[in-house]
């Protein structure tokens, strides 16, 4: 299948793009001024790294795998009799699904969905060549604003949330982005959902695990959009995760039918860590990893026809030596590009990527498996992109400083998404023919024209000579980035809620608050 | 044009990739055990970043540019009357070469060529899928194995040289991988020469310059391989740059005919900074430097018609506030896409690429901007590509623990591009079948036949948990790295060199250093 090719159209930048420029020292459209606009779409062709054949064989792997050898549904009455009632083959936990049945309710979801933020100007869309990134989320540490390592608060949520807000690159909250270890676990996702329906006025996710803290988030988004609104529309995105291989557990299966029988969206994910939970080779993994989103996808289908659904994949390789996630592989590039087709194949919006990896700093490696990981989620066209900022230590920890340096990066990988213009104005055969041979383009009247077009101006001064860096006290990118956090704290303004509705918000947590028990039940 | 796609066919590792096992502990073929052995070629289809159309555009610009505007060749009669004698419109520097007298001539050029190394085993092959890899040049100054910046030694670049040989991701030496700044600037190349024919025993680039030195490098040649053998074979390789824009300056031109004349190969390379010598528009900086490339190519067949050519850019992109280069920008990584096709359209290997950077430390700079010009560059299909490893201030220094850091990044690029294997063995449905669903794979006879095949196992150890990290001295990668490159140099062997050979070289280069002015004339 070929797609469109970037040649010939007109290189689009986001509105307000240009309106401070690049060339005047403020980031175009990277930095701490605001938001990314909607549309974010990507100008490249998607990248195949398999031939048709190769797809056809991953998908007829996938298949024979739905029909002969099953998906377990475990310990979940309700949905094993969905699938009864669908014409599947059910035998205790285990569901065989004909190829016909899966992929008729996988065409049922939608190849777009819009969900919508408390703010429309924040709506985002998911599909096709639309692109939507979230910082990391649910570290139980950070590394603070004083470049100091520690277990993760609320006040430290509340700063991720603010630069978040303030984040040009990220049209997406995402979630917990880290966890507020001072608050009980069980009542922590009230404090997560009234953050982002205060603090920031971008859309997010809806918390995926029981206890109530599914339909915690739709109640509180009921008092902010009203109920009608929500009814009507996606106002929340939630991640439900696979235990594969080959496995829904009962957890994961509840709230996909929560979210999915109240019309909301879902990320239907398999969490693979190549070589531990699937086949070491990829195309295994692959096979694997497809059985599990198709039939997830198809059951969400099952439970309200037409739910919005996103191709979800988190992706590692275990390490042989020691069973640990790896990232920055090359096999989870090469995967990456594979979950792509495969999502096309089957109209679906897609999610994988991340700025992920196992550093420890802000070092070399964090940096090169970082774009290891974002540039083929970029090339895949992922419509999606979690832990796009913010991301160390395998996730155990969000940095502070690793925030802002993503945000610099994810500006240039924006940049690179936007492809190449070939007009005549671009290819400036007027300007080259009236340049001396040997001279320079500074004062071209073209370059006037254009040069706020390159390049993105990264808010992290890099580049320039040794010695004025050494003279300017040899401080690295760690020190920069904090200082940066830092500052756009102090002017962090929050956008604007309503009063009455604030009011009804920290009535609701107070109330649930008492209703729920200090440890898990 | 599309190329051939990976699927259905077998990923292939270099031999002896898998003789000491990725799971074993040591790197399979990253590290630094010896050889790329050749071929090695990339399994991965090139990345199309623009439609026919758009190259056609970019490719009708360069034309109308050698016809209507001309590129000047400076102060060198020789190439001029060359031009003259082919047809080509002459007015004084100027040339203006008619589109057909260019492409006859370029299509003389072969689409692959061999060099040959001493050791045959390490000759390589440049064109069509075949890769290339050389460390970075030409640095005045280093971080060198204490981690200290100062400037260059010959003793560090007879370290690098060791380094490189030992380096199993590097096929190719380079050149002077930093300037031996304690030799007299007329005389170095002589220490260079003899070092790359000595200390190591892979081909390496000849001296672009004048006052001797490419003659000098192919005498040396002469030495070692024979005449006879230098005379049949391309033994050396050598980068000429043009003066952009649309200029050929006398010092380059002079080389050029040497080398050519000498049936010796060359990389035509134009020198983009883009909106400073080339149009600020990505369009424009790409139809000027094909201009430029075309001639300087088209020149090498004029010279000697077969001249074994490589259609080299070196890429980066202006600052548009201080002037600087700027590396890893979003502009270096797209355009790397489009030289890719538009050498595949003129049937010619193509140079591009490289670990560059502007960081000052092996920070999360130096590893995202790497990979954001490498993997374009493998994906683009680049057939050599210098500056793979040690790289680090915008090329002013040479860093020895870059480089062990930049040797692992490319251990995963170069396993990246070995694509994805689909057969039934890879597809694994017997393993996955035979899994318990939630269960795991380590112990599936299915994973104890491949996983010596994922992953690249890095020489420097990252990843793992925040506790041991701390507990075992918190060391940043930069600090691994000097440790594994001081216990590499005690562990390297010199290749096998005859005596006499040796004395040969060393009185010739003291001859030569007699000879040679003390400063240049």
């Amino acid at each position: 299948m070929r797609r469109s090719r970037t040649g010939g159209r007109r290189a689009r930048r986001p509105d307000g793009a240009n309106s401070d420029g690049g060339a005047s020292g403020a980031s175009p459209w990277g930095g701490l001024k605001g938001g990314l606009a909607d549309p974010f779409v990507s100008r490249l062709p998607p990248y195949d790294i398999l031939d048709e054949g190769g797809v056809e064989a991953i998908h007829e792997t996938s298949m024979r795998l739905l029909e002969t050898v099953g998906i377990d549904f475990r310990n979940d009455p309700e949905t094993l009799a969905l699938w009864a009632q669908a014409g599947a083959q059910v035998d205790g936990d285990n569901v065989k699904i004909d190829r016909n049945l899966a992929l008729d309710l996988v065409a049922k979801a939608p190849e777009t969905f819009v969900q919508h933020a408390r703010n429309p100007a924040r709506s985002v869309t998911f599909g096709k060549n639309h692109m939507v990134f979230a910082p990391v989320f649910a570290s139980p540490n950070v590394w603070d604003l004083d470049g100091v390592r520690r277990e993760a608060r609320l006040a430290d949520f509340h700063d991720f949330l603010k630069l978040t807000q303030m984040a040009s690159s990220l049209n997406h909250g995402g979630a917990q982005i880290c966890e507020p270890m001072d608050i009980a676990a069980t009542r922590r996702h009230l404090e997560v959902i009234y953050g982002h329906l205060t603090y920031s006025d971008k859309p997010f996710l809806g918390d995926p695990r029981g206890g109530g803290r599914a339909q915690d988030s739709l109640r509180m988004c009921e008092i902010v959009f009203g109920r009608d609104v929500v009814e009507k529309n996606v106002v929340l995105l939630s991640l439900v995760t696979a235990a594969s291989p080959l496995l829904w557990d009962a957890t994961m299966l509840a709230q996909l039918r929560f979210y999915a029988a109240n019309g909301q969206a879902l990320i239907i994910t398999p969490f693979v860590m190549q070589g531990a939970n699937t086949p070491v080779t990829m195309a295994g993994a692959l096979a694997q990893l497809n059985a599990e989103a198709i039939a997830g996808i198809a059951l969400a289908q099952l439970v309200r026809p037409g739910t919005p659904v996103i191709y979800g994949v988190s992706l590692a390789t275990a390490s042989m030596k020691s069973g640990a996630p790896q990232y920055g592989t090359s096999e989870v590039a090469r995967m990456t590009y594979v979950i792509g087709q495969l999502a096309r194949r089957y109209k679906l919006p897609m999610r994988v990527g991340g700025g992920r990896n196992g550093a420890m700093l802000s070092d070399a490696t964090a940096g090169a498996q970082n774009v290891m990981t974002m540039l083929p989620a970029i090339q895949a066209q992922a419509n999606y992109i979690i832990h796009s900022a913010g991301w160390l230590e395998s996730s155990m920890a969000a940095s502070f400083a690793q925030f802002i340096i993503d945000l610099d990066q994810l500006a240039i990988l924006q940049d690179f998404a936007q492809g190449i213009d070939v007009t005549d104005e671009a290819l400036a055969f007027e300007a080259i023919s009236q340049t001396k041979p040997g001279g320079d383009f500074f004062s071209s009247s073209h370059t006037l024209r254009h040069y706020k077009e390159i390049f993105v101006q990264p808010m992290i001064d890099t580049g320039g000579n040794y010695e004025a860096w050494r003279d300017a006290g040899s401080q690295d990118v760690t020190h920069k980035a904090l200082k940066l956090a830092r500052a756009a704290l102090e002017a962090y303004e929050p956008p604007p809620t309503d009063p009455a509705i604030d009011a009804e918000l920290r009535a609701y947590i107070e109330r649930r608050n008492h209703e729920l028990p200090d440890i898990e039940t």
